[in-house]
């Protein structure tokens, strides 16, 4: 698969000079993604597209084209293969294809049954790979391809890998991470396989796994009809880097619903559960789930233990967070040294509630943006305690952007010492604390919209730990 | 209760010219509110606060003072009294007092005791009412009141009152509110209840529950001394209206650190889980469950049946709601009509997948906004659909303002045709959807950050439709 990320040239069939088409988009992705290569707008109607000028066919592209997208329609597919096949006979410079269009076999038509299959059986008999037909395409942020056509997304480097079966499913999480406080969550690869007429989505996860820069796993899989195939691809993976999956059709009206859309066999649900369990796989719930947890995998490190410690502004919150903590069945409450117990009652407010119950502490609103960090770094500095999870509610006695600079330096200074612990915190809420979350982001300490979702990201980071401290080496 | 909400005057007490002190902010947020009455600062130090000359003392106020709010430390309580028990000789018109200062009894010191029990003893010998202390305060936005020092939210009049045991938990809810897409959720009543030495949990609930202009209640608790009455008071309200309640001190760990938080019993939760179903108590698990349950009680109609219709622009988040909808228990497909079938096939795209399976249509990426909105529109007619639950990625093809303005108008059109039922849409995702969700929520149709979540806030709807039915009128 290596063909979709490095070219020297990539045209775009159907290109459009109309923002609102896929034509035009994919062409905008590629400049903002800062493609390297030459990059050639194909289409019949000629002018310029984003200051580049189009061409009429690939026949009159005169520099090597190795990566080909399309986004003409269907029934173009005939024409397209001719100028192809013309353009392998004469320069044979084309590696790869990413099919964006839709109509093919995923519409059932004789016509889009036969154009996949003519589009198939051309690229596997000239050596050039095909994503697609029907997918949203690829990214790598580091080598600087997006061949998507999702408009307002970021491409900020980082250590995640994304594999979909479903384009919508990823466009969803890449706008979300868009959004994020930082202003953008970083990511590495990004594939949606579509039809998977030549590569699927085993190959994907495998390919993916062996990547380097790829230091964490997503996948969102609907079936496959080698279900084991690919949950040993993936525990493959599983072996070296996290992986979490979102594995829908749960229930057999959402396998029904699957099959339907990707045509593929859902499987028995509970079969998939105890598969990921034994490879060390996460299984994720949701695409907020997903986000959270992949996020959590790339920035943090893994507990060396299940000892958490809840460290909270606010009661009410704070109560959630253990709530959720004592469901997740893995964890149970940090005690801390009797003198750290009596550094923290020198440095927090008088009323604040220290270790009653264990492993937590309200430091009340009271509690400014000193007491916040010099009590995280306290507690990180307390060897019975593994992971911290970190709750504040916003204030207006409470100056946020001082209070995520302490926190980032702490974790830094920390790290520099070899003192390396999860801190997951929840900064709530609304815009408010958008500023102070971009801080702790951009300091590679992830946020969370809630305690029960850092709860839940935490307890994939030591499930995977524990999974690691098993495997024999 | 009145007291608090209906005042010719009010006075703040340990009022400041610092926006950082909650003694400023509480009178940035009364002027914030329209507050109509007279808005007296009073502190030692004088000088003008928000234009307005502060007063060394109650005594310097000529005009009427109903609602007395304390934002001084709590050693200043014997001084207080003093000033109030003159007043109350003199002019004898306090009627309520907001205790939103902390350092009471639930530091657990003798001197905290001592004051809130010789401010609750005097606010009872003389007929005031007292919230707190240790609470954030009270709003009331039809009655343009808000005396908490919660910064950067809105006074957007709506039907949802709050009751809570918690400050920050109000807070973050409300925080959360202010950032939504059309920049405000209405509500109308905030109280949160604080140390609870005169104005409890239990009356609040009661309260906001005979008024009316609450539709709908929302209550957060950690326990009650008296869990019985306050399930019953909360019972007795949700007889005539919809009532959600996060209660947590779930597990034992939970309700270990909310009995250190508020001093309540927190009760076997098991117990609770049984009464809420008993009485038609609908019970969230997260902040993000209540704000998504409250806007969509506030907003649409009880659906009169489990019928169910997804309208999907997208494959895998369609099927993660299949399985959220499946997991529900309570919901079952909407088999529409062959003509609704058939107008769905002339409206939509020819790749559109329509009732495979039932209760299901796939309209794909190939729908616009055109398509969206007639479909919609075509299954609301459908006498055997009862609710629609609608699911939209953005993608640049697709005009979501449009979409949007179209869902608004044919929900309002159907409505004065008498064709109510509750339409929830998921309009996926990042900053780009927030224009059309802005647009949806000011038409009284709220949205939902994923499909899993609207399946959510329909099983409140649909639960307290059927306990509804069930009760005997």
């Amino acid at each position: 698969m290596d063909s979709f990320f490095d070219s020297a040239g990539c045209a775009v069939i159907g290109a459009s000079a109309n923002p609102s088409k896929a034509g035009y988009q994919i062409l905008a992705n590629m400049v903002a993604a800062g493609y390297p290569g030459g990059l050639y707008p194909v289409n019949a109607s000629g002018g310029e597209i984003l200051g580049r000028p189009s061409r009429p066919s690939l026949d009159a592209i005169e520099n090597e084209v190795n990566l080909v997208v399309l986004s003409a329609p269907a029934a173009a597919t005939p024409d397209i293969l001719a100028q192809m096949d013309r353009r392998m006979r004469k320069q044979g410079d084309i590696r790869a294809v990413v099919c964006a269009a839709a109509g093919f076999a995923e519409v059932k038509t004789p016509e889009g049954t036969a154009w996949q299959k003519s589009l198939t059986e051309f690229c596997r008999s000239r050596g050039i790979r095909l994503l697609g037909p029907n997918c949203v395409g690829v990214i790598d942020v580091n080598r600087k391809v997006d061949t998507t056509f999702i408009a307002g997304i970021t491409h900020v480097p980082g250590g995640i890998s994304f594999v979909s079966q479903s384009g919508a499913v990823g466009a969803w999480l890449l706008m979300n991470w868009a959004a994020s406080p930082a202003g953008g969550v970083g990511f590495n690869k990004f594939v949606t396989v579509g039809n998977m007429a030549d590569v699927d989505i085993i190959e994907s996860v495998s390919y993916a796994g062996a990547d380097p820069a790829t230091r964490v796993l997503g996948v969102y899989v609907e079936g496959s009809a080698e279900a084991r195939r690919l949950v040993e691809a993936a525990g493959e993976v599983a072996r070296d880097k996290p992986v979490a999956i979102l594995k829908v059709g749960r229930t057999d009206e959402g396998a029904q619903a699957a099959s339907s859309h990707t045509g593929s066999l859902a499987g028995t649900d509970a079969l998939y559960d105890g598969a990921f369990r034994q490879h060390g796989i996460t299984r994720v719930r949701s695409v907020e789930e997903l986000s959270d947890v992949l996020r959590a995998f790339d920035s943090l490190p893994l507990p060396a233990g299940n000892r958490v410690f809840i460290l909270t502004q606010a009661g009410g919150p704070g109560i959630l967070c253990v709530d959720e903590l004592a469901s997740a069945g893995i964890f149970q409450p940090a005690r801390v040294s009797d003198a750290t117990k009596s550094a923290l009652k020198d440095c927090l407010p008088p009323i604040a509630s220290i270790c009653h119950p264990e492993g937590h502490a309200d430091i009340t609103a009271a509690a400014g943006a000193r007491e916040h960090v010099e009590s995280l770094e306290i507690l990180l500095r307390d060897p019975g305690v593994d992971a911290v999870l970190f709750i504040t509610v916003a204030t207006l006695f409470l100056d946020l952007a001082a209070m995520a600079r302490g926190m980032a330096e702490v974790v830094e200074r920390l790290q520099g010492e070899g003192v390396s612990k999860p801190v997951l915190p929840a900064v709530l809420s609304g815009d408010w604390t958008r500023e102070s979350r971009g801080i702790l982001e951009k300091a590679g300490i992830p946020t969370f919209e809630s305690p029960e979702r850092a709860v839940r990201a935490l307890a994939a980071l030591r499930s995977y730990a524990e999974f690691r401290g098993r495997r024999p080496s």
